[in-house]
């Protein structure tokens, strides 16, 4: 496992047979993978899921066209979503994937639609409990889920500010998708650009990249303010981690402040039918808009993943490897 | 302020006049003086009240008795609690008085009675939502709130695991408190000691303590767990503090769990009530016990905090100063 940082070095494309499907399986041809920082955590150690090894091939969430079923729930032609590999073809049992009937750009399936919209729906309306009139700060804000928390705060009523590491990405927050302001954590005045956007301090923050931004936004936080601990992407590819959070938990203390971690696939599996709804309505009516960062073939993806980690995408990034039949 | 370990050398006795008590006010004589491993981190820096600064008298919650009174609110005779002072005598303003009609012994009301058992009360069961069948560990356990959390945790129907600082402490916590198991964070064992001790992980985590003994109880939380963040002692009287909790926010991600900072005194102070009725009902018919480690006389007032910061008291320390007349 690479202890330095991630390097299209580390990885390897090799050609192999079309896997071999057994009774009760179904055979896969990927369309889109996901890109997700959290990929480059997978490889450090056991998380949410084992550590992936050296020799494993790359997981990661994709959608999928079944191009044989030899199970009774799915047939040949169905497009489904499932936790499966870097691979053209895949071998999938019947109970990891999920039928999907597209309605939209099936892209949109791993953006809006997908766990990634599911994360900024919840994470901000169940975890952070965001009110009306209060202020909601993201990192990573013009990331997959930063882009879409930040357009959900303000539909809720929210006073929103984007944490962000360019220029071109603050203009797109604020002149695009209506933050009402954004905040570069490369600028030396990060500290106070961010008190200055957040004159009554922060009620929520939503944290993507943990790090010294966490730190920064701690002593910014209102008084029973809540901090969304949804990732840590400035910790996946470091070699000088951080310990932990600055303060905490003194900070904690004298403010009356939550932290809560969450993961979308384990505490809100059962209430995804409304999120999506949600989601759905707001593509459909234009109130949520939703940017992909597309890069073109299965190859591309370690270089996808790398420009993830140094925050070179806007929206969502994901590879495009085929089309449906 | 003392950037050193706190010594006796850092406090002065002076012999002033009583104060004289304008309108309004009301000046009372200290009976019972509290004594609050936070009064160390006043000297530090700001907190949720304004740093204590070189020469100022050092404050302090306290029971007194109301000598003259120039206000409607009070009379002379009343006994009183509030933020007063290490003094004799002290002139308030009656909105900071609170009137104590004792029905147990006076110095209850600074221990079980007080903003103690309050925070116990309201912190495990507000703030950390313990349920029956739930593992709760509490550190500082055989301190002041501590040896209250884990007999409530008890009555609540939880797993109740202390950790403390040594063998005495820990036979008091089981044999008298009946606490499932207790274990010492000096012990080199002490991480298996709490792993053998909490076979299912740790379902509230209530925390007095932060530190080194934080991070261990970190690694051993179950899912969906919370962290009760209720006191930093470990980091108030060193020159060496850590710079936060190691892992957050990762550990908090993978499994979903929740850290809660609180004051008992902002947030639950329109339900005390309700908690005084129950910790008075537990004490009345013997299910809590409640042990106080009782100094004599203003001039300790010093050494009795250097101990709490050591953790030489068991239970809930306090200073008598006098009898009410």
């Amino acid at each position: 496992m690479p202890t330095e940082q991630l390097a299209t070095s580390h990885f390897a494309l090799e050609t192999v047979d079309v896997p071999e499907v057994a009774d009760g399986e179904v055979l896969c041809r990927v369309l889109w993978m996901s890109i997700d920082a959290a990929q480059r955590a997978w490889l450090q150690a056991a998380t949410y899921r084992s550590a992936v090894k050296v020799g494993d091939t790359m997981p990661g969430f994709a959608l999928a066209q079944v191009v044989e079923s030899r199970c009774a729930e799915f047939a040949a032609g169905d497009i489904v979503s499932g936790d499966l590999l870097w691979q053209d073809y895949v071998v999938a049992k019947p109970q990891d994937l999920t039928r999907i009937v597209p309605k939209r750009p099936l892209s949109n399936y791993l953006s809006a639609l997908g766990i990634t919209g599911l994360t900024a729906y919840f994470g901000l309306l169940d975890i952070g409990e965001a009110k009306p009139g209060e202020t909601v700060v993201v990192s990573g804000a013009a990331g997959a889920t930063g882009s879409l928390v930040g357009q959900i705060a303000k539909m809720r009523g929210c006073r929103v500010v984007g944490i962000c590491s360019s220029p071109e990405k603050q203009e797109w927050l604020t002149s695009e998708l209506g933050f009402d302001a954004a905040v570069s954590h490369r600028d030396d005045s990060f500290r106070n650009a961010l008190r200055e956007a957040c004159p009554d301090g922060v009620d929520v923050y939503f944290d993507n990249v943990g790090g010294t931004t966490l730190d920064t936004v701690l002593g910014s936080m209102a008084y029973r303010g809540r901090v969304v601990c949804c990732g840590v992407v400035s910790q996946y590819d470091t070699t000088n981690p951080v310990r932990g959070a600055r303060g905490v938990p003194g900070v904690l203390i004298v403010k009356s402040i939550t932290m809560r971690g969450f993961l979308v696939m384990s505490d809100f599996a059962d209430r995804y039918a409304e999120g999506l709804a949600a989601l759905e309505g707001w593509l459909d009516d234009g109130s949520l808009k939703v940017r992909e960062d597309i890069l073109e073939g299965l190859e591309t993806a370690p270089e996808g993943l790398i420009g993830v980690l140094n925050g070179t995408n806007i929206g969502k990034r994901m590879i495009h490897v085929a089309d449906p039949s």
